[in-house]
């Protein structure tokens, strides 16, 4: 009997890799004899580097970048275990996370740190770089990172614009010409979960800006500038980027990747499925467990328990999730592929006991899903 | 397909009926076609009036009875469909809940309405009395019982003495020959979970008097007066109570009901499991599904889902628990017969709003044990 364990991280309580572990050693109670792979998994935002270096057995390396408002900081990327692939979260140089409350201004934040993490990766010579672009501070259409690359960015006087998104308004050329050499070769994937356009009332400003600390004059002031920079950007690189589905995401992020040579924005757990070759491991399993932290209606939105469920479903395989909570409107999840979905809470406890619970209600109710699977074989 | 539902109550959140419909409606999202028979259970313990009057189509009567301390409340008994038998709760009369905490006190509290109930019930023709001794404000060896069943019970001088434990040291004599006639023609089955004897180290005083309200000092001379009392009865009946395993029950009302005619002291699930008629239902189930609220190690002594399996484990059938919740310890329960166990929490939440949650979060559990259950098949 082969069984995949293929679960996301639980947020705030473990990573994809102990959740994993702890669903084997419930399902060994029951199954000694069985073969277990376990693939920790991601959807392309927070904890997409530690499960895909953890997946493929690789490491995380840390270096220094500037933070959205300047400020230098420690952030790590990953390296798959055989070298080839780059894995950068965003949000680990430019996320909001970094920026306090009171200090959000997306006219000034640059995501000049996430084009350092990129230079990063292409010092240690990966041939890919997989990129999240989840959960960052800025509004800059990834401006700050082109010019981390070498792009020349500058104003009527010829001077380097500054930093945010702010001061794109005042960009009158864009120059590709010093953009590093290497990015030639190395592809990228960046997880784009959402398909805004980078402009308009559906685009990264309207959409996004707000919960960046933008009230409704920046928005207005960012759109402007980002639909300037879209202009200067066709005028100079012959690429379009306004309407292009998911260049408003992060920001403009999405649009500004699209400068660079060999970007493909994708659905970030497709491209975590890919990276994990998880396809070629459930295709003989008997049965694929997967789970996440909370499962909702949300879920079947590019989440990982619903996309492990649909390469699962490719081969026939019986998909169960085990899930940290679950939401009252869970249930379409069945139809996107999963068989049958257990949470695991065992008693009511304050949410930080509960989550410090994590582990062991994962084996006790991984425990009880093989006994019930087995019971009835 | 056949589906024995067999539930215990899940305390300050459903009635075991209201749990089996729950998860009658879960199973049926999954197996529509299957035959469900929904059984009510419970251990002789709050709830068993509901249970069984729910199982047996019977109904709750209401009758006026002395509470512990002396006055009048109303308090309620079942009659089962076909009227022959009477399921009564002590503590419905004589019960600690009853009973304010500044006033418990043991040397009063008498189980004198219990009596009363029993009489209510005679009065209604029933042939069979089950009662539930559990949680009662007494410590009189179920002398008031007794009483207001027609004994005399006087002092030296031949008055009849007073209300609660104390009041025993003064007994001179007990007089049977008033006991009400009927009793001899019903039989009782008492609930009855501990085999502690009447007096001594393991009595009812020394081990279940402190929570009632009795200091050391009263604890003393509350086993003095059942001392006295087993002593009277001996001498006066013939009945030796002294050291009856299950004496000590209920601050002796173990003891004291065996001076009636046709009284057994049994387990209280065992009781509900003969009443329900449910090896009669499992026999040709495919399938039972217990629960109860919260599952522990102590499920294994004598409460409703062990039973349940027991019962069911005689015909070699798969035994699901759905609990409220499950705690650390629980995994004994595997040796008694539980083939699995599912708790049914869906997310954090304050308990008061989890306890609101139960219909719901049965339905849901409930469904996705069918799913599971239904795609190993």
């Amino acid at each position: 009997m082969k069984i995949v364990i293929a679960p996301d991280s639980f947020k705030e309580s473990l990573t994809a890799l102990e959740v994993a572990e702890a669903i084997e050693t419930g399902l060994k109670k029951v199954l000694p004899e069985a073969e277990y792979i376990k693939v920790p998994m991601a959807d392309g935002g927070e904890g997409t580097v530690q499960s895909l270096a953890d997946a493929t057995k690789g490491r995380l390396i840390e270096t220094e970048v500037t933070a959205p408002l300047g400020i230098k900081i420690t952030a790590a990327f990953g390296i798959s275990g055989d070298g080839k692939i780059a894995i950068i979260e965003m949000a680990a140089a430019s996320g909001l996370h970094l920026v306090p409350s009171e200090k959000r201004n997306p006219l000034l934040t640059t995501s000049y740190g996430t084009g350092e993490l990129i230079r990063a990766a292409l010092d240690k010579g990966v041939q890919k770089v997989i990129l999240g672009i989840g959960g960052s501070a800025t509004n800059d259409a990834g401006a700050g990172m082109l010019q981390a690359l070498g792009a020349k960015l500058t104003d009527a006087e010829g001077k380097e614009i500054g930093y945010g998104g702010g001061s794109l308004e005042q960009l009158d050329k864009i120059d590709l010409s010093g953009l590093d050499k290497r990015l030639e070769n190395v592809s990228f994937e960046v997880a784009c979960d959402v398909d805004n356009p980078l402009c308009g009332t559906n685009g990264a400003s309207a959409v996004f800006g707000p919960q960046k600390g933008a009230d409704p004059h920046m928005v207005q002031q960012l759109d402007k500038a980002l639909s300037h920079f879209a202009e200067i950007v066709e005028r100079d690189t012959g690429v379009s980027i306004r309407d292009h589905a998911g260049a408003g995401a992060a920001g403009g992020m999405g649009g500004g990747l699209l400068v660079l040579p060999q970007v493909k924005l994708k659905v970030g757990v497709e491209i975590v499925i890919e990276a994990t070759q998880l396809a070629e491991k459930v295709k003989d399993a008997d049965l694929v467990i997967t789970g996440e932290g909370r499962m909702d209606a949300q879920s079947i939105r590019g989440k990982t328990p619903v996309g492990v469920a649909k390469t699962a479903k490719n081969f026939d395989k019986t998909v169960i999730a085990i899930v940290g909570c679950l939401r009252e409107d869970y249930e379409v999840v069945y139809q996107a592929g999963i068989d049958a979905v257990f949470p695991i809470i065992r008693h009511s406890a304050p949410l930080d006991e509960i989550l410090k619970q994590g582990r062991e209600n994962l084996v006790s109710t991984a425990q009880n899903v093989a006994k019930l699977y087995l019971l009835s074989k």
